[in-house]
C-alpha cells in the first residue's frame, strides 16, 4: 500500500465538557497539520459515533478546512479506524495525495442524562449492553480454566501503569490486582477498573503518499471488516473470529506474521477484550491470553509491549476518536515520540480495533494495520 | 471514471413508522441486487442522517450482506449521492469490482416527539432552521425581482404532477398555484406545499466496473464538496456558488456541458431550492430559474425535464435515501423503465444533492454526478 503517515495530533483525554466537539478537533487537528508540516489536505473522513449530523463540517469548516470532500463515518467503536481506512485506502489508491484521517466524541455531554436503549435495539432492551457482552466473553473463559480472575485484572495493572507514562491519558494509576478485583461490580466478573471510562476526545492522522521523510510511517496494511452472523454454537469468544481474520489479511498484505510486531494499540474496552484480542492477533493461543498478560511479556519492558498509551482503559474510549488516537500512539513509538513510555526499538506496530455488537442482527467490525518498518 | 451501474432499487417512500430500517433497507437492497443479477457486493456504503449507531451492519447483516467492509457515512441531506460518491471512487480507483450504496432514513419515527435544537446547533437555537434558510433566499429572489411568487409556486404545481406518474412517491397530486400560494404559512413566503415532506424510505445502488451489458449506466463523473464558509455579503443565494462550483467540475469532468443533459434530479426541497439549483447547474442565467420553470422547459414533455421522479417535493424526502434515490431515478429514466414519467430519448442525466447549514460555522456540501451518455 503507498500510504504514509505524515502527521498525529491529538486533545487530551479526559472528562472534559466544557470542551465543544470543535474546541477537541480544533487541537487535534492542528498538532496534526504541524506535525506533518502542512497546511491543508485534499479530503476528511470524520470517525464518530453519537456525533450530531453534520458535526464534519461544522468542525472543520472553523479551522478553515473547507470546499474539500468531508465525509462523516460511523462504525461503533471501529469508527476512528475506519476513517482511517478510508483514508488509506483513497492515497493508496491514488485518489488524493493527502487527506485527512479524524476521529472525535463527546462522551459526557452525551451521556449525561439518563441511558435509554432504542426500542428497535434488541441487545440495549434486554440488558445485553456492551459490558455484559464482554462479561460473557469472561465468564466463559473462566469455565474454560483459560484465564483467571487475577490475569484479567492484570490487564487493567498493567495499562493503567502504562498510562502513567502518558500526559494525555485520562487515569494513568499504580494500581494492584486486589484493587482492580474490589473495585465495583460491574457485569460480573468484571468490577469498574476492568471498564473503559466515559472520555470526550479527539484525534486525526494526515495521510499522504510517501514522501521519503525521516519522520514518516509508512502503512504497510490496513483492513477493515465487518463480522459473521453471530453463531451461539461457536467455541470462540465473542470477536476472537473476526479480529483473528481481519489480521491474517493484514498481516498477509504486509507481509509480516506476529513475531515481527514490535508494539500493539488494541481494543482493551474490557480487560477481556485484550486477552481475547491478543490471541487473535496471535500473540498466543487460544486461551494463552492471560499467560501472556501475566508473564508480563505484553508490559513496556517486555518483548511485544501492548497498549502502551494505557489503552481504552486508561488512556479512555471516546468511541469515534479511539482508532485514531491509537494510530497516534503507534506512530510516536516507531518515531522514538513515546518519551517515558517509549517501547525500545520499535518498528513495527500493529493497530486493532473492534466495534459494534454481538447477536444475529447486530453486528461487528474490526480493523487492523500495520504501520512502519 | 470507469465505474457504472448495474442495478438499483428502493422502498416505497411514504410515512411508513410501522417498517423498520431494516424492512426499508430489504426492500431496496434485494431490488438493487435482483436489477443488477448479482448475489453479492465487495463493501458498502450506508448513508444516513438519524440512524442510530450500527445502523449498517443491523441492516444489512440480516440480508446476508457479512465480511465486508460497511461504513455508515453522514454528510446532511447529501448523505447519501455522498454514499454513492465513496462507491464509485471506491470502483473507478481499483478498490472493488462491486459495491453497494445505499441510503436510510425514518425520519417519522426519529421526529415523532417535539424537535428541540441541540444546544451547540447556533442556528437551530437561533430559528435559522432549513425551513427559514430558504426563505431567506426567496425573500431575496423576490426582492431583486428574479421570481415571482407563482414561479415557485409552479415548481410544487410540477413536482406534485410528475410525482401522479411515479407510484413510490409519497404525494403526488394536481396542484394549482393557488392551491399552493394558499396552503399554510411555514417560512414565509414559503407555503406547506412548497416544503418537502417527512418522508421513510431507503434507497440502493450497485455500482461496479463496467461489463458492457445494455440495461448498465456509466458513471460519467461524480463530485463532492464541502461549502466554503459563508459570507453574508454575497449577491448570491445559499448554495448558488458551491453548487456551480461543483457541477462545473463534474461537467468538466464527464466532458459534457449542460445543453448535453436530457434529465436532472436536484435537490428541491423548498421550490426556491430548485430554482436556484437549475440556474446553479447553467440551465438558466442566475435570477432565471423562474421564468425556466413557468416556460414549461423543465417539465417532462420539455427539453431538460427537471424532476420527473417529483423530486424531494412530492416523492418525499427521507434525509440519507434521497441521494441514492435520485441516482435510481436517473437510471430508470436512461434506460427507458420510468413508465408514465418516462423522458423521451434520455441519454445523459445528472443528479445534484445539496446538505448542511448555512451560517460561518455550519457547513454545507453538495454532490454532483453525471450518469449514462
Amino acid at each position: 500500500m503507498k500510504a504514509a503517515i505524515h502527521g498525529v495530533g491529538t486533545s487530551d483525554f479526559a472528562k472534559q465538557p466544557q470542551l465543544s466537539a470543535g474546541d477537541l478537533v480544533a487541537t487535534a487537528v492542528r498538532e496534526a497539520l504541524a506535525d506533518a508540516g502542512v497546511g491543508s489536505v485534499e479530503a476528511a473522513y470524520v470517525g464518530t459515533c453519537f456525533g450530531e449530523p453534520g458535526i464534519a463540517p461544522r468542525t472543520l469548516h472553523r479551522l478553515g478546512i473547507v470546499e474539500i470532500p468531508i465525509v462523516t463515518v460511523e462504525n461503533a467503536c471501529a469508527s476512528g479506524t475506519t476513517a482511517f481506512h478510508l483514508a488509506c485506502g483513497a492515497v493508496a489508491s491514488g485518489q488524493y495525495e493527502r487527506v485527512l484521517a479524524l476521529g472525535v466524541e463527546t462522551m459526557t455531554s452525551h451521556f449525561s442524562g439518563a441511558i435509554v436503549p432504542e426500542l428497535t435495539d434488541a441487545e440495549g432492551a434486554s440488558g445485553m449492553a456492551l459490558p455484559s457482552l464482554y462479561a460473557m466473553s469472561a465468564s466463559r473463559y473462566l469455565a474454560n480454566g483459560w484465564v483467571t480472575l487475577e490475569q484479567m485484572a492484570q490487564v487493567s495493572v498493567k495499562n493503567h501503569a502504562h498510562a502513567l507514562g502518558n500526559p494525555r491519558a485520562q487515569y494513568g494509576g499504580a494500581l494492584s490486582v486486589d484493587e482492580v478485583l474490589s473495585s465495583r461490580p460491574i457485569a460480573d466478573p468484571l468490577t469498574l477498573l476492568q471498564c473503559c471510562p466515559i472520555t470526550d476526545g479527539a484525534a486525526a492522522v494526515v495521510v499522504g503518499r510517501p514522501r521519503g521523510g525521516a519522520r514518516e510511517v509508512p502503512v504497510r496494511s490496513c483492513q477493515l471488516s465487518s463480522g459473521a452472523l453471530w453463531d451461539y454454537r461457536t467455541d470462540h469468544a465473542w470477536g476472537y473470529e473476526l479480529i483473528g481474520s481481519v489480521a491474517a489479511r493484514a498481516y498477509e498484505a504486509a507481509g509480516i506474521g506476529p513475531a515481527d510486531i514490535d508494539v500493539f494499540e488494541v481494543h482493551d474496552a474490557f480487560t477481556i477484550g485484550e486477552i481475547v484480542t491478543t490471541e487473535a492477533l496471535g500473540l498466543a493461543e487460544e486461551g494463552g491470553g492471560g499467560e501472556l498478560v501475566q508473564s508480563g511479556r505484553t508490559a513496556i519492558g517486555g518483548e511485544q509491549p501492548v497498549n502502551p498509551s494505557g489503552g481504552l482503559l486508561s488512556r479512555g474510549h471516546p468511541l469515534g476518536a479511539t482508532g485514531t488516537a491509537q494510530v497516534a500512539e503507534v506512530v510516536w513509538q516507531l518515531r522514538g515520540e513515546a518519551d517515558e513510555r517509549q517501547v525500545a526499538g520499535a518498528r513495527v506496530g500493529v493497530v486493532e480495533t473492534m466495534g459494534g455488537g454481538a447477536s444475529g442482527v447486530d453486528g461487528n467490525a474490526a480493523v487492523v494495520a500495520v504501520l512502519g518498518g
